[in-house]
């Protein structure tokens, strides 16, 4: 559209709409580091912070030398809640040492995302409802951008196989991956105001006073300190029984309070007309892809590794929603399911694309120590053991080159490693990307090694298959378990049904066999089910043989790498870690969003409101469609530099000015937004 | 990538892949013709219609002459439901006329789709849930592709606002829209196997049976008929009395029925840990555009026209869902909301630009004359008042060109007018984008003028001001009403709250004040709301004064054009319409997708597994990557033709094969789906 000089800058412009695919280098176009420049230097900043890491570091050890002694869990626990409180102490003091000018005004940000509505509170002519937000045109096209550089960047990029599950859940399948029980909180009621207050979280607040109260005696205080730290894990009766015994009543209103109840954080409803069916809305789409594997599987021709991706809406009925757009009912995630045999996990072809990526880790012994992250190569991370496995190390780097290609500020990215405590029990590793906000460090992309976990919870539950069959390269020699049905003896008791108790135990796996075997000698009989009919079968009934064959095929039910992004957050922290103001001038707020993820490419701005003006304005903007870049007009009136404002304040990277000289010349000024730089030039359309 | 001759080709495929955004031409890639091809002549068909079509003429003449006549209602709606029982029959000998070779095998279809992973029922390893389905990588792909170009055709052309609102809905906003009433049915109960039925439609099945018994005395069937037809109006009481009368039972086991329930068609859940919030799914994405208007007209700088979309998920709980993807519980929606002056519909810029636009146009009066559906251009058809206005007419284009783009068979397209019986009281003229099928006509789209409704319903709801502000061409002089308080007796009764209902007494709208008059005057005093808050006031509290103003700005409550795309039915009708066999080849399905909405736009194929080819493979691929088109590289082994038949089958609308020559002499055979016509060519990479 533009002649020369202006063409070498929209060359380098159509680059950053749509960066290249692979490149492991940061985005083109630098983010503002204001606020690292504006920090205290480090020396002085240690100097207060010293103790603080002191202090966690001795914590550390002692928990490390208690778990080398094998002393009591219920202790652990203490020291671990011990632990994590002074991991907050020292995170808050490194917040606090952020100097004033360096923080955002979070006040102004956000009446600039209300006022150009990028998102606002939902419903809010009917009063609205705590954790719900709409996105306006502005935050919808920023996260649509968003999502289709995701897609961009991990389905095409890796050759992922992208679904669209249910929303709607039936219970059975989040009772069998745990999220009926797992999802669930005790919870107290003011019984004057119905006011909602979690059990646990009120006991450790409690607790917590007891212990501060000066007059509190020594021998005392060592209870509540265990109590507070065993707050999470009591049952419904002890927790009643503690409530009563401390005559808990509501902080809010000091009224008496309900006795715990069971509440689950997933919002429940009844599918069909007969009320019979219970369904959920899913807490995560991940169950959408796990419940689906035997159908992903063979649409990969039964091989390993691939990976499931699946971007959609997931729901948390919070109790006390907060923080914006960080913790929120409704909230779109996009979550990938790579499958890879489980002593397969340490080989990934592509590793080598990001083993020299310098990373920010923040490692569970780091954490620990009261240490900071630490800049390592993704290779060397792996080599050393820290990071479990390549396979996860790989999709770490990817996560990485994603978040700051989108507006992430790297030197405010860190991936931070659970610490064992944290991690659920069947997870071999995990990593959050943390992104450092006006909020503290908030998890945005969560990146977890979850080994089989997934997939055995429903091979157990929904007694289906759910193996791949791996070629061996070399034959192999198993033990095998056969159940050896007593035709005779069967047929006489269950006649008719015989034939399909006969082909129900034949076709017993070898550790069901043995199963089969120990229940019937311990308990007289076994207990075989097929579909919904149980049969008791006496221990003379069948026979057991045991054997060995060679097999050139095995069942493998395949580990699960899972990294599982939080759009609704990252979003945020794009927003966040590109608004500044405009030197010398308070008022002027503008978002330095990258190119690629801005709502609008381009803005076009007749200078008068004059009619003339039309057919060339129009002329612009449909050359810009033609060539699918997004562009507004603004013809408001209004000073140039007052509309300069306006499009820099929703983060439009470039513009377009027709003045009187344009309509003669055919001439126009593009101006690109964070150098605030013009060039004139003529515009051939 | 490819040199010439090849390059013509690959020119003219990435037109393919996307179409020009503006051509009202139909997409360049013709679908297969081969059903009306078959069908039988239009002669012979005519002489099975003609009686059918006399049928309905008659009764919808009769139906005119008793409106004008002013028959009772009553007798009107017995009558078009006879009408409604004429044009069934109708429409269904049209579609038994279709010979056997030019259906299409619904089986085979289905089982390609379930079997290549376009879609499945979901949760299937627990046994599944009616009206669930889960989107495989075939119809991802094909969904978003579909989507992707909806928003270029509408979202971008028409520079629409788009936004992204919540699911969960609470209660208020569905009770002002109507659908906590209008969503409610009455359902009856199986009291020993708790089925469900719907009441209307299982009184509708007696009734009809008792009338077309022979032994059935004729005085009794004029009743049985006026019960039929009256099924769906019949309140809670009167359903119960009913079924009573006529020991109605379960038609499944014959058990005895509970009394009708009331059920509503949206799922309920509850927001928040206190329970006290009802919440919905919702059942249309419309509202939350509704319930963001004022962001919305901010955002467009207080101007009209504007447009606003959505496109995401809504939630229906079908009683019966049935039909694939046709009737389901959880869908995906595509919706628009122009808001436009009311006495300025009829006026569109860019109408012309499909005024010339043949349609096939069924409208209310050939459906009552037992018609069939005219083609007409849309000037004509809005010229002669058939279509309401430009807007409505210009959106009818549109729609047209979207669904004719992305495959679906023109010929199999028709516009239908709700007939007045059908239509929303509030609405002023509806048509729908039915699809032919194996199903029937399908409603694919709905394009409706809903006047001010839903925005009316949303101020008097939620009490606040949704009106856009109209700069006059010319003042107008208008009687105003406004309250005057007696600040002497409110101050004395009301003291410190004095203010705040004086304050509320002025702000009153003239219509506002007309009423408070109103109902002071009938009941003695009126009932002001501040906030929450209820004050009466006696009739001495107040005077009104009445005058004439000059003014130039009036408010106005748009009008709303709004078509609504069910997304899920659209992709059904376009792979129905894609469907063939291949000739001479019963077992070889295909789908001549267009290729901007094919799952992957190209396939690679190297001839032989060895090892050698896998380097020139993988440039190709990523040749293809870095040019955006999305491959599937086919290295399963198998004979080559069979090869093509599994990308036939997915819809790939180009291959190219690596052979052994390939690699010496670095050429490779492209080849179109449609056609099946292949090129050599030598590939520079």
């Amino acid at each position: 559209m533009f002649s020369r000089p202006l063409q070498s800058l929209l060359r380098q412009y159509s680059r950053l709409l749509s960066p290249p695919a692979v490149s492991p280098s940061p985005p083109a176009l630098s983010l503002p580091r204001l606020h690292r420049a504006l920090m205290a230097t480090q020396v002085e900043k240690e100097v207060q912070l010293g103790p603080l890491r002191v202090a966690v570091k001795e914590q550390g050890d002692l928990i490390r030398a208690m778990k080398a002694e094998g002393r009591p869990n219920l202790e652990v626990q203490a020291a671990v809640s011990e632990l994590r409180k002074r991991k907050t102490a020292l995170e808050k003091k490194e917040k606090d040492l952020i100097p004033q000018e360096a923080k955002i005004d979070r006040g102004k940000l956000e009446d600039t995302l209300k006022r150009r509505y990028f998102y606002a509170p939902a419903f809010s002519i009917y009063g609205g409802v705590a954790g719900l937000y709409d996105y306006g045109p502005m935050g919808c096209a920023m996260k649509s951008n968003l999502l289709s550089l995701w897609r961009q960047h991990f389905v095409l990029e890796e050759g992922m196989l992208e679904i669209d599950s249910c929303i709607l859940t039936p219970e059975p399948v989040l009772k069998a991956s745990g999220h009926t029980d797992r999802f669930s909180d005790f919870m107290v009621k003011d019984e004057a105001t119905g006011e909602c207050f979690r059990a646990d979280h009120l006991l450790e607040d409690v607790m917590e006073s007891l212990v501060s109260d000066p007059k509190c005696p020594p021998e005392k205080k060592e209870e509540y300190q265990l109590i507070r730290a065993k707050a999470d894990s009591y049952s419904q009766e002890e927790l009643a029984g503690l409530f009563t015994r401390f005559s808990i009543k509501s902080p809010v209103t000091g009224n008496s309070l309900s006795p715990p109840m069971d509440f689950n954080l997933m919002f429940k409803t009844s599918i069909g007309p007969g009320g019979a069916l219970t369904g959920f809305l899913r807490p995560e789409t991940a169950q959408g892809i796990f419940v689906n594997f035997k159908r992903l599987l063979e649409f990969n021709n039964g091989k390993l590794p691939f990976a499931a991706a699946q971007i959609g809406k997931a729901f948390r009925n919070e109790i006390s929603p907060r923080s914006g757009l960080l913790r929120v009912r409704e909230f779109e995630m996009a979550e990938i399911e790579h499958f890879v045999h489980p002593e397969k996990r340490n080989k990934f072809e592509k590793f080598s694309n990001v083993a020299d990526l310098s990373i920010s880790l923040f490692s569970a012994c780091n954490q620990m120590d009261g240490k900071s992250a630490e800049s390592l190569t993704l290779g060397d991370a792996v080599r050393s053991g820290l990071v479990a496995n390549e396979t996860l190390g790989y999709f770490v780097g990817r996560i990485h080159l994603f978040l700051t290609r989108i507006g992430v500020d790297p030197g405010k990215l860190r991936f931070r490693q659970h610490m064992s405590n944290e991690m659920a029990h069947y997870a071999s590793d995990c990593w959050d990307a943390e992104c450092l906000t006006s909020y503290g460090w908030v998890e945005c992309v969560g990146c977890a090694d979850r080994s089989c976990y997934d997939l055995t919870c429903h091979v157990t539950a929904a007694k289906v298959d759910m193996s791949a069959k791996e070629q061996l390269s070399e034959p192999l020699t198993v033990d095998v378990v056969e159940v050896a049905p007593e035709k005779g003896v069967i047929g006489k008791q269950f006649r008719k049904e015989a034939k399909v108790i006969m082909d129900a135990l034949a076709a017993l796996s070898s550790s069901q066999a043995e199963a089969a075997e120990k229940e019937a000698t311990e308990k007289g009989s076994y207990e075989l089910e097929v579909g919904d009919k149980k049969y008791t079968l006496q221990r003379n009934m069948f026979k057991i043989k045991r054997y060995q064959k060679t097999v050139h095929v095995v069942d493998v039910i395949p580990s699960v790498i899972e990294p599982s992004f939080g759009v609704g957050r990252i979003l945020y922290t794009v927003l966040e870690h590109s608004f500044g103001v405009r030197e010398g001038d308070e008022q002027r707020a503008w978002l330095a969003l990258p190119p690629c993820v801005a709502p609008v490419s381009c803005s076009v701005l007749p200078l008068s409101s004059n009619e003339q003006f039309s057919p060339f304005v129009q002329q612009i903007a449909s050359s810009l469609k033609s060539r699918g870049i997004s562009h507004k007009i603004d013809d408001s009136g209004g000073s140039i530099g007052r509309r300069y404002a306006r499009t820099d304040e929703i983060g439009i990277p470039f513009g377009v000015t027709v003045d009187f000289d344009s309509l003669q010349s055919k001439t126009a000024t593009l101006r690109e937004r964070d150098s605030m730089r013009q060039i004139r030039a003529s515009v051939s359309v």
